[in-house]
């Protein structure tokens, strides 16, 4: 019997939808140039096409960080299962940090955590996912809302981001394709994949906007305090007051810590709307039928927020400041693509791709393939993050690294360009 | 305008399907439970509703696993984004693990890493959710999966485990449940709520029958070697050559830190079964879209599966097989409740109540909920695992309190009892 003849017919299938939503990931795109790169060629790998810069020694979290996991774990205190919008230290250690830029107090109910602003942002794509609604995202934007929503059979509908007004969200275009349907409008501030930071006055108008249309703020602010430009960072919960705010973070990128799997949702709603419209009910809803992040991070959350020292956040920030430099300026000198404003906060930059100027160059996957197959550096195609012919290039390395990245990008540049 | 009235109307409104969906879970009904405890009572609350000794001083994990944590965090090696899969290493450590029950050696790449047996049990439900498609669920079951289907639109329907046959799987309800459009059945060994241990020939049978139906067998082994009667843990993985079998599981269970957060998906599929219908790809594609576990317990798992000891897990074994004895001898003592079949492993018991014994309980939750009230002792009513009138027993605590919350249900139960 077990080696006979398999049964005629099996009547399982996987759900199509699966691929379809995951049909365009960062990753995915990654993995795709990198397929191009000779492992055994003579030059290392350089990375610019990830936002992960944990691997290099320079960027390496704060120790005080590490030893609150090592202290968490050693206690013995946090093997459990914990309570599903979390443990209530993490809640109050986020709540508090938080507040410290908002001109009111979260409490720790307003706080929820997850798996890294990622199993946020699924929470509340699923939580706003009802029949026929749409939700408003940028392009270019980050992918990832993209396959949530089309998992979540919740529609999208595309407001363009501005390069020549500093990447802003074009709020004309908000309002002409909002709808009775849409429900919300996500916005990345500090900004993936354009490295803008946006100003009070802008969010003020967002805020005003989403207002008038009756729908309410994805703030994704997984970027938060890493701004080196003349923009300081404002939370969008600052507008709590003008319209419901959900504000998705992390640990991931101000601590350098992605592998760590610790982030939050927030609801900034101190006119009680999300409640009454039953979001928060729903939100609980979700991670009562979901998987939590680890208890021990979470026990450790409390020293990570509260006793990481400013000398850790300034380093950072002053070697993003250093690189990003280092990148406008390199990039200015490659004819074929140009920079429609200089970096001010996250990991990236997105540049024009001039393709009139390039020989026997497609279009910005071709760019890619080619730049990884000859020069071993990886950048991400601008098509993965909604702009076709565009880059997405992430300065977020160690700054040799980057000089030695954007002047092979140079040399591929040249050696490519169209002979006049 | 920031304190003007409030716009006329929202749009968003919550996705009901995450009320229905988390409508029952064991955490909710625990809390109802509890909810009735007087915290200010004499006498401390005794806990045998939930499967997480974590917190008792004699079921603390290994030292070498805690050790093994804190020398992946300490390294900072394992700060980064994991692959979506999982790192290599530790989809290498658990093909290891799981192979060495099995007659055939898994492969790396037959192994998801997931957050939790929890994050295996979405993923799988997601794959398998194609539109009319249905699941054959155990009852007594573990609502989880209840809620995923829900939550995924996959039908369900309950074949009972038979509490006169060791709570054997009824196979001929099996085949007279299943029809075209059924796609896979599930079961979970060592057993939660009943504390089962199938055996092997009755496996085989699962395995013929599921072949027959042309469905997978999806096989929850969360509670795996945790047994400590006469019949030895057998992984389904076993007869994957007669019938494709998803394997679930973590280290929550035996090495009792479900806080940890660490499972995996592992396809037993001999016959390249699972890779032909898709399924292998649309795990991939799920994985993609979610949330991965953290990248430095991946790390640690190398070390915590190859090095933790024989005696930690005997010790641990050793202790359940007390506390079931214990638990099992105090039931027989109690006359308004019996147990079928003494349990064999994994946490728990499932006896049945005899209301009519009983002056003015309702019914389980009437009990449960009046001995919160009265005894401070937590126990599950059955219904939230699909029983109505029967109790879900966890034994697995300190042995002093387990034979203190015993003798406290048995007060409960003589003081309630209806007068001949
Ligand atoms: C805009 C944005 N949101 C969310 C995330 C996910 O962050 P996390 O690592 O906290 O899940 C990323 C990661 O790159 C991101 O760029
Ligand atoms: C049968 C069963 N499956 C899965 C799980 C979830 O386990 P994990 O902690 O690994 O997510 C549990 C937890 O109690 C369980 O009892």
């Amino acid at each position: 019997m077990e080696n006979g003849t398999a049964a005629e017919k099996w009547r399982f299938r996987g759900n199509e939808v699966l691929n379809t939503a995951s049909a365009i990931t960062i990753r995915g795109v990654l993995n795709e140039v990198m397929d191009n790169i000779e492992e055994s060629g003579p030059r290392p790998i350089i990375p610019l096409g990830h936002g992960d810069p944990s691997a290099f020694p320079c960027f390496r979290t704060a120790q005080i960080a590490e030893e609150a996991i090592v202290d968490a774990v050693r206690s013995a205190q946090f093997n459990g299962y914990a309570s599903t919008v979390g443990i209530p230290p993490a809640r109050s250690a986020i709540a508090d940090y938080l507040s410290k830029d908002l001109p009111y107090k979260l409490s720790p109910d307003d706080i929820y955590l997850t798996i890294g602003c990622t199993q946020a942002i699924e929470a509340i794509l699923t939580v706003l996912a009802r029949p026929n609604a749409n939700i408003l995202l940028p392009r270019p934007g980050f992918p990832f809302y993209e396959a949530r929503a089309a998992y979540s059979h919740l529609k999208v509908r595309h407001f363009d981001l501005l390069p020549e007004k500093g990447w802003e969200v074009d709020l004309d275009a908000v309002e002409a394709l909002a709808d009775e349907n849409t429900v919300a409008m996500a916005i990345i501030n500090p900004g993936n994949p354009c490295g803008n930071v946006f100003k009070y006055q802008h969010l003020k108008k967002v805020a005003a906007t989403a207002r008038k249309l009756g729908i309410l703020v994805i703030a994704d602010e997984v970027y938060d305090h890493l701004t080196f430009g003349s923009s300081p960072f404002v939370p969008m919960g600052v507008f709590g007051n003008i319209v419901p705010v959900i504000t998705v973070g992390s640990i991931s990128k101000r601590w350098i810590v992605p592998g760590w799997r610790l982030g939050w949702l927030a609801t900034n709603d101190q006119n009680g709307i999300l409640q009454k419209y039953g979001i928060v009910d729903c939100i609980k809803g979700f991670l009562n039928i979901t998987s939590d992040p680890a208890t021990f991070i979470q026990g450790a959350l409390p020293q990570i927020l509260g006793k990481t020292g400013d000398d850790f956040f300034s380093k950072i920030v002053n070697i993003l400041r250093e690189v990003a430099d280092i990148c406008y300026d390199r990039i200015e000198e490659i004819p074929c693509i140009t920079c429609p404003s200089k970096p001010e906060g996250s990991l990236f930059v997105m540049v024009k791709l001039n393709l009139a100027l390039l020989e026997n160059i497609k279009d910005d996957i071709d760019f890619c393939v080619k730049l990884a197959k000859e020069e071993s550096v990886v950048i991400l195609p601008g098509v993965a993050v909604g702009l076709k012919n565009w880059l997405r290039i992430t300065f977020a390395i160690e700054p040799s690294s980057l000089e030695e990245g954007l002047g092979r990008i140079k040399a591929f540049s040249l050696r490519h360009a169209k002979k006049q």
